[in-house]
């Protein structure tokens, strides 16, 4: 797949993690670019995020390069503001641009400070290094407990407008209205209102669908630069379409390689009141443990599925309520159906699971949701993450 | 401690469960008691919930005897309330008292069909074997995954009124107005109204305040029977106080019974604006997988802390945040205090870790919190619970 005009990026050892493994990346746009963003509803926000917030204000929607560290989230220290803006301040001046026209993200351990020389002394560097073939590059550098980069690809008109995203995240996920840390590039031409739209609208079917454990960050961030350098205006619609077939895909990746998880889930739910009741009622059964793991033994444990439901907030009848798994039915009107439990645990030995939950009626709310199943290896990651 | 007067138990194998281990307790009073209880808040309700609900309202808050079951939660099921309903008509003819003073519940896997003769065919022998130093093997009969036995005392009056308490509950704790199964018996003498409003102030500040996975269950129960055989009637101040302090010690036994957890922790808020805004921030803390798996690798990663607050949907100034952890300050003004990370390490070895979380200012309003370390064996247990 190819990639956008007129984007180029490089990534660097910053020394900001302990391993020695690429930690800062930068994306920088030939010319200023379109820009949309949406962030974390954490009450707690890190400093990249409040600067990030401001300079897409500053700048009306525009914006050239991206900034964006692992290792630590510059998040809950008494420097956590100024690092980011010292960080976007000397980015700008090494890049001859604005320094509201960097974008800046961080990621990693909260309430560490992050020394802004490591990135002041790395940024020259990063600078010589920037070429528009180093996109994977970006993608690894931006990963913490991540075991894959996350990238994604979309074209338009015929090949003459690509959509790029590259995504990190693996633990702290549940996204309410953004998560983790996710870029997305396109040379089309689209003004910034349009993104703005755009990324609204996909965010709602693909991070806004997802969860890991259930842990909102304090960091997440997802945004998109549209450089205008294909010199093509696909039509609104059609590039709307082509933005969010690029999140579902990151979204997606993100809890495939969610911490310690062996399977990937979908939830459907069809037949509430609202799109609003089903996605409650979905987030219920993705947030619930015991669900999680009685996906990771194999275990078709519908009652937990039930229960979960029960949990939403959401008025139903659990009479009404079918549920299949693996698209076998296990429960018919709130009651066991008839089905082979030695066959069923065999289906759900596979590395992608389904759950249906269909309450009975004329209610049309749908939705569908993503999540993992929930392992040891979970909570042997999390355990000792800083340690 | 001594047990109160006139209360008899017992407990059988029914052949419920699979493991040969009692799974039915019969408890009964010697003549009707003021009975009050509170039930789970899920949308999806056992049939012995219902009975039991339906029984205390048609009795005006009078009750003889609790029929209890462990390896079956008799839930979502076709017949869940026909079987509750004929178990209480059997028992209550066995016992030679109304159906209706008879409390049934149970507890165990949800959807699976509860045989009926099973608990029919044990109603004789279970009354034959009725004792009043049988309480610690009823209390034994209902436990599932629970390792050892909750049980409370109190006593009022010099000794003269005895409170006695027995819960069981491990894994799918989330009790937002009463948790698993909990029967409380009192010899004194208390009206119903004023043993309703004992067990609702009790359970406030007792099975509200745990949570060990986050899930609430559908056959949840709390139950409290005064059958006045002391003759006392103690002050209602007095009394509503020993009841709590049973509830307290039942909640706390059963987290730190909680599936797989190795330590108890206790989160206490202060400051909030309000005492349910410092309940949300702590149900949020206890509720954090990160918060639990950290606290379960002694790793005083505030930080986590900190996020799982600014989750809790309670507006606060992270700035204004203070986080003791162990009564080390680890968090001070939003950022990381100066403390020893090794010393603090060594100190969350402990089976008992603390978290305090103050906001300055001028809010009163707080809470204390229980809830456990989340480990592996949470993880095992429930991917092979059924199987």
């Amino acid at each position: 797949m190819s990639l956008p005009l007129g984007f180029r990026y490089a990534a660097t050892y910053a020394g900001i993690r302990k391993v020695q493994k690429n930690d800062l990346a930068l994306i920088v746009s030939e010319a200023p670019a379109s820009a949309a963003a949406v962030f974390t509803k954490n009450r707690v926000v890190a400093g990249p995020v409040t600067v990030a917030r401001r300079n897409l204000r500053v700048s009306r929607g525009r914006m050239q390069a991206i900034l964006a560290n692992a290792g630590n989230a510059n998040c809950a220290t008494p420097t956590s503001e100024s690092v980011a803006q010292q960080s976007v301040c000397v980015a700008g001046g090494t890049l001859g641009i604005a320094p509201h026209y960097v974008f800046p993200a961080s990621t990693g351990v909260i309430g560490v400070e992050l020394d802004p020389q490591k990135i002041v002394a790395a940024l020259p560097g990063l600078k010589s290094a920037l070429d528009p073939g180093s996109f994977d590059a970006a993608a690894a550098a931006i990963l913490t407990t991540d075991t894959r980069s996350k990238t994604a690809f979309a074209q338009l008109r015929g090949g003459k407008v690509t959509v790029a995203g590259m995504a990190k995240g693996s633990g702290m996920i549940h996204p309410r209205m953004a998560t983790t840390l996710a870029f997305v590039m396109t040379d089309a031409v689209v003004p910034p209102a349009v993104l703005r739209t755009a990324l609204k609208q996909g965010i709602e079917r693909s991070f806004n669908r997802i969860s890991v454990d259930g842990d909102t960050s304090t960091n997440d961030t997802v945004a998109v630069f549209a450089n205008g350098a294909s010199k093509v205006t696909p039509a609104a619609k059609a590039f709307a379409e082509a933005l969010a077939e690029v999140l579902a895909s990151l979204a997606q990746q993100i809890v495939k390689d969610g911490e310690g998880a062996h399977k990937f889930v979908t939830i459907e739910v069809r037949g509430a009141a609202s799109d609003l009741a089903a996605e409650k009622i979905a987030r219920s059964i993705a947030n619930s443990p015991l669900v999680k793991t009685a996906i990771a033994g194999s275990d078709p444990n519908w009652g937990r599925i039930l229960s979960a439901a029960g949990n939403a907030g959401v008025a139903f009848n659990p009479l009404h309520t079918d549920i299949d798994m693996q698209g076998v039915p296990v429960c018919r009107g709130g009651f066991a159906a008839d089905f082979s439990e030695d066959e069923l645990k065999k289906k759900l030995d596979a590395s992608e699971c389904s759950i249906q939950f269909t309450l009975r009626g004329r209610g049309r709310g749908q939705t569908r949701f993503w999540t993992c199943d929930l392992t040891e290896e979970y909570i042997r990651i999390n355990a000792s993450y800083r340690t």
